[in-house]
């Protein structure tokens, strides 16, 4: 198959699958989610996902009632059914079950909702031009939800900036992208804001702390300023798609370029780890 | 019929009907809705709710496509397909259309859903008990979106509490309720809290602060402390539902009944609006 659907047990054409109009994903967007993506039908560090998607859930008291290995075997198992000449992002979330709207929890059991589909990889050389957005989310952003409306905005007014991405702060404070983290290199450290209610916990972030470290950085996980990101000597945007990018302009000014060496040695760890993890080229799935 | 889904022109039972996997709720939350109750299959201020969603939808740039005429008709045509022996409450909502998962806006059409179904309105003399809840919702509480997350955490904190509704506060400032506003009566004044992007501009609200002025009363659109809050003469909590309601019980402490007389000139005009409105005796289908 191109692509798959699975709901509640269910599976088809994504294009072509359903879900009931009382799921409570639609009246209230209730439920969490994750994401990572596959390649040869191995998919890149499942264990961090799905210990995340089990920490996203249970704060909420979503009473999502599959093991771990059980979600695990899921996911496989319908990977397994994508042609896999593709990279695939694998997506799955669950929602706080099904009934008639009211906003305290329902009775019944929470639902479980996957797609398998095709979705390229970012190649680890590709630049990123970004925006600056005032994050004006909620204080519950290291759950990952289906509250996702100002991500939403925040990603169409890059798109309609000619940019790839938008850089949330709070006041002077950035906190992280629309949809990825974002870190920075300032004389040799690995700048990386702290994990708290304001940014999601990255697995891409957590992979770069190590990787950092591995190759001989100090990382420094305190929060930084708008100012100190315009002025940082690389800018990297990171997530499950795209591991460590360079942004090379902020609101239309020039940024980072100024530690091209270290920015490459985190690439190519972060490189190699994916390709020691996956046992394929990233290359050939990156565009 | 019992209450009646619609779905893009498609109807049946709410409990049968089914949306696309792809539609942007849910993997977003990215819509806006409204509600309102109907009696005898008169909507009630039907106009002054079709307005408030062609707000919501503006602010989110969602390409709602029926003209507010169409909207009236549409609702009122599934309204006359249910049975009217009890409240129905009409509810509605528009969705960034339909496509595979990705933040930036799709191509394609919004998506309209309703929902009609049975659902009592609040008797006019019942007292609720409330709890207070730090207010971490997002900034933009002034449209009516489908991230109601917080919401439902307040609302089910509110029931395990044995209480009906959570009140909540930024710091020492009063917003709103979970699911409805809260208002209080000090000193012969109705003091409500100022429209901004803190709280839902109410429907009940709006004829609140009218009727309040109406019956002799100062009005005081003001921001208000939790203090202020549990040592007003009345507090009442106002939603479409609950048209007026006196709370008498906040985190366990007994809070307002200091003007009977005033609360009750409110709520008599509340329920004759209602009245006149729909031709319709309110007690008979409030519980």
């Amino acid at each position: 198959m191109k692509n798959i659907g699975y709901y509640n047990g269910k599976t088809g054409p994504i294009e072509e699958m359903t879900i009931p109009m009382n799921d409570r994903v639609v009246y209230f967007g209730d439920g969490v989610y994750d994401a990572t993506y596959a390649v040869n039908h191995v998919i890149f560090a499942l264990e961090d996902h799905i210990d995340r998607f089990f920490r996203s859930f249970s704060k909420l008291k979503i009473p999502f009632a599959m093991s771990k290995e059980e979600l695990a075997k899921t996911l496989q198992d319908l990977v397994n059914q994508v042609d896999n000449s593709e990279s695939l992002m694998v997506y799955w979330q669950t929602t706080r079950g099904t009934g008639m709207r009211n906003h305290v929890f329902p009775d019944g059991p929470a639902n479980l909702f996957v797609t398998i589909r095709p979705n390229p990889l970012t190649a680890i050389d590709r630049t990123l031009k970004l925006i600056t957005v005032e994050d004006t989310r909620f204080l519950h952003c290291d759950i990952k939800t289906l509250n996702l409306i100002p991500s939403v905005m925040a990603a169409q007014a890059a798109k309609e900036a000619g940019c790839q991405e938008a850089v949330f702060h709070r006041g002077e404070i950035v906190t992280e992208c629309a949809h990825s983290n974002v870190s920075i290199i300032k004389s040799g450290v690995f700048c990386t804001a702290p994990l708290n209610n304001l940014i999601l916990p990255g697995t891409a972030r957590k992979h770069l702390v190590a990787l950092a470290a591995q190759v001989g950085m100090q990382v420094s996980e305190k929060p930084f300023t708008v100012a100190e990101l315009m002025d940082a000597d690389e800018v990297i945007v990171h997530s499950s798609g795209t591991l460590c990018n360079a942004a090379v302009e902020i609101d239309g000014k020039r940024v980072g370029g100024r530690a091209p060496e270290l920015l490459k040695k985190l690439q190519d760890a972060a490189v190699k780890q994916f390709e020691d993890y996956t046992k394929v080229k990233f290359a050939d799935y990156a565009k």
